[in-house]
């Protein structure tokens, strides 16, 4: 074994020490170091091996990874700056960058602007439900310690707090969309004839007139046929989980979810200690057949523009989990979230529509209006109905007012179907520009999700190298593009989407700013190491692998 | 045993049929009656004794009661109009009145305004929890059974739609008070500087702006020291009362409870399978020997003015409680609702000031501004920071922006506590105007919970019928008043205060109303039977019992 100079110390102290020591540093001094000022207290012990037929980076994520796990690095605490461990390991900085992208993107790491990157908190390995099949299993022994600390879970990527110039960001609308003239007149009306409605608690499953109104939306563009009395006003589509969970699922539940899928469901359902059953996607969604032959209670499934990879459900994958849900009594969770964006050919039927008693549909203004306005809303079968509104209101006692209110008046006098056909327009002709842009830049590119919604998925040519090493590259032109993980979805038992797939979001850019990202891209990757043999990145159409 | 007329034929089908009939109503169909157009579908047995020791309107209640637990009436069907079954059982339609009102107000009846009343969904007894002792045994049938409907609890009453002439509802702000002209300015303003606030999801704790402005504000009135990060904002107590449970509760925790408590909070408990302790109060709050004997590790109060009797807890018993948590590992809700109003005396530290570390703090802006905001917040000890935070984005992506900017503004340009003085003057004069009046009508009243909040507690003479008969008296006059149960709160094991007290909320009437509101109910009383002799209200005082 060769290691890198700077490390030749640490095989003085510690004979054949190839990898990770389980002993805690507090019985090992000698093994600390201060990796520089904005390292402080941080210690870690890597070994690189130069003939490893595992790359450098590959060797620091794996390094690190371990003694995490191994809890010789301490949740919470600080990880040096890529340039000085670059400089410590003497390797490039970018192995460095590329082994803390993949931390952070599983979870390991944890990066907070301007602050520095550290442990996380909570581990993936360590999060109960992270291998679903035995995440209940310690529950009562955590239940039976007082003062123990119950909840365990893992924070799902909703939020993009960063300041990328150009950023293909996956849950983003377009600020300058907003209809914010017509908002504040609307906000100022409601305002004027509040009487009592602002100092009085109101219906917890909404304002009738808002449910009304909903209960119409979705009658005529998604086939729905409810009464107003099933639709219930929440603030959005997790919060909505939330209702359903309470309403139908029990600890240790199956549950069935896509895989890859959406962390804000998946991570509440391990939270909840259910047992995870996720069911693999291909590009007319999940394999209907495998969730038939379930025995789960529960199936959450994203119909419209399966969440992160874009594909949309095909009908007769709809009516087979329908006929089983049927013939079991399961339920489907139906999240339409991108329903309102549809490009290329005709919407299918909500699953709702087809199987009205089977199917709870979660809606949402986030995409359609803004997600500062946090209103969604579920639609239960009529049989839960009542069940639904006293599980409701146990769990808050109704939403804001104001924005329900408004929010009314917009959809009654169509102000709102002409802000979401508006919508609809620019969101087309973003996609459009960004399909354009990429195949002039990298040829036939493959991509799914491009028939509607705000975001579409791109298969990387077989011989790039993983998806996070391209979106680290990306990073440094002031590009952000997404994978898998870290554009908010998550992948169980593998990581073939993760190593594989990019996540662009459109909606909230320009056509200019997509052109420019896309050129600013391939540039970058142009000038990078970015295939697995030596053959650099050329104009010539990419077969789609 | 002698039966009333209308019932005697009853007889002559089932002898000695005297209380309940277990068998199912399709295998009986002689004892099938129609009460009306309005009782259509309706069946009741009833069978009255004159001679017997129990009132005619206790049998009433306790016949139907039975019946309804026996399954022979079954859960939403309609029971007849007061007036239809007064005159078939040929008794007074306050007989039917009271019985069904005390029906009403344990559960086990509906009363939808302009429909009917119908029995309930969901029966008390039935209800998983409403007998804690028992509550997690049926859960593990229940969730093996697939496509079951898992969720069983109780509606809790926070919602009040009667439009009752003079109303001392318990959970109502004086609508007149709202500063409808700063807020809109706030609101403008906010909307003016939105930028991309409408659109984006904010961090699910809360804009940082206000949670900066809520640690300060109960630094300077309620002695709580913590940073902004502590500080978590949600749509209400109620919501947060989810969030402490997904944190820190597991099926089956003991969790004790004030008894006689708040339903929001004692009802989302049952259905979390919680084991209730409750322990009754006194007029110091809680007893706190009671709480350190048990070994729960969660104990919900609200020290400030218990819901729904007004006691403020004593600083001995703070102490005790805390000391008890500390040493125990067991955590405190304080719930300080309506902590903001305090007419006498210095205002107790909160227990979140004395204990950091052992409470969860709640507050809520729905008494000091408006429940139409549904903005509240929780404050988590610094070690719970980052679970609760993980826990929050999984419960949902945070609240709606507009509120919390402009109730941020309002706070910082110091608004707010100009507008919680102002609050503060009026509700003390409105107290004021309704000791005084009760205690020229009705004597040397009985008061409990007048030193703070917005509503007080009364504790009828020895005397007095229950106090639901007195509250279906006040409502013949058009006059608002309540009962534990009726007014949001629920009582475990007995009915010491559900009989003995009424609840009078006085912060959404003006002192005309509330003087009237009392003359009326003193009227009303003056010409009904009232109490259990013959003695009428006489005018002479009423030495509290």
């Amino acid at each position: 074994m060769k290691s890198t100079g700077a490390w030749a110390w640490f095989q003085k102290v510690v004979m054949n020490w190839t990898s990770i020591s389980a002993r805690p540093l507090a019985a090992t001094p000698n093994f600390v170091f201060a990796g520089g000022a904005d390292a402080l207290g941080f210690s870690v012990l890597i070994s690189l091996d130069r003939d490893n037929s595992q790359s450098l980076q590959e060797q620091i994520y794996t390094r690190i990874r371990e003694q995490i796990m191994a809890g010789v690095l301490r949740p919470g605490s600080p990880v040096p700056s890529s340039r000085i461990l670059a400089a410590q390991l003497k390797v490039s900085r970018n192995s460095v960058i590329f082994g803390y992208e993949r931390l952070i993107n599983e979870g390991y790491l944890v990066a907070r602007p301007m602050v520095g990157t550290f442990i996380a908190d909570i581990l993936p390995d360590q999060a109960v439900g992270a291998t679903p099949n035995d995440s209940t299993e310690d529950l009562s022994e955590i239940s039976e310690s007082r003062g123990a600390h119950v909840f365990s879970g893992r924070q799902h990527g909703i939020l993009n707090n960063s300041s990328i110039p150009i950023d293909f960001w996956t849950q983003r609308t377009d600020p300058r969309a907003f209809p914010l003239k017509t908002w504040r007149r609307l906000v100022m009306q409601s305002l004027a004839s509040a009487g009592h409605n602002l100092t009085e608690y109101g219906d917890p499953c909404g304002l009738m007139a808002l449910r009304t109104e909903i209960a119409e939306h979705v009658g005529s563009t998604r086939g729905i046929q409810v009464r107003p009395e099933q639709v219930v006003i929440l603030a959005g589509a997790q919060l909505a989980l939330n209702l359903v969970l309470r309403l139908l699922a029990s600890q240790g539940d199956e549950i069935v979810v896509e895989n890859p899928c959406n962390q804000g469901a998946a991570y509440l359902f391990e939270s909840h200690h259910m047992r995870l059953r996720p069911i693999t996607i291909d590009r007319s969604g999940i394999d209907a057949n495998a969730v038939a032959a379930t025995d789960a209670r529960l199936v959450y499934l994203t119909p419209s523009h399966q969440f992160p990879m874009g594909a949309t459900l095909s009908l007769e994958k709809r009516r087979t989990i329908l006929r089983w849900a049927q013939r079991t009594g399961a339920y489907v969770i139906e999240d339409d979230y991108d329903s309102e964006f549809r490009y290329d050919g005709a919407p299918l039927p909500a699953m709702k529509a087809l199987g009205p008693d089977h199917v709870i549909y979660l809606g949402t203004f986030s995409k359609s209006l803004g997600a500062g306005l946090r209103t969604g809303f579920a639609i239960f079968p009529e049989h839960l109905v009542d069940a639904a509104a006293t599980a409701k209101a146990l769990l808050d006692n109704g939403q804001v007012w104001l924005e329900q209110a408004a929010l009314a008046r917009f959809m009654q006098n169509g102000g709102f179907m002409r802000h979401l056909r508006r919508s609809q327009q620019h969101y087309f002709s973003r996609r459009n520009a960004l399909i354009s842009r990429m195949r002039e830049r990298f040829g036939d590119v493959d991509l799914l999700g491009t028939e509607a919604g705000t975001h579409i998925a791109w298969r990387l040519p077989a011989a790039f190298v993983p998806a996070h090493n391209i979106k680290a590259i990306a990073r440094t032109k002031n590009i952000g593009i997404y994978t898998v993980q870290s554009g908010g979805g998550h992948e169980y038992d593998g990581s073939q989407f993760e190593q594989n797939w990019l996540l662009l979001g459109y909606a909230s850019l320009s056509e200019d700013q997509i052109r420019a990202g896309i050129d600013r891209l391939e540039e970058a990757l142009k000038t990078n190491e970015i295939t697995h043999g030596s053959a650099q990145l050329s104009r010539s159409p990419l077969a789609p692998s």
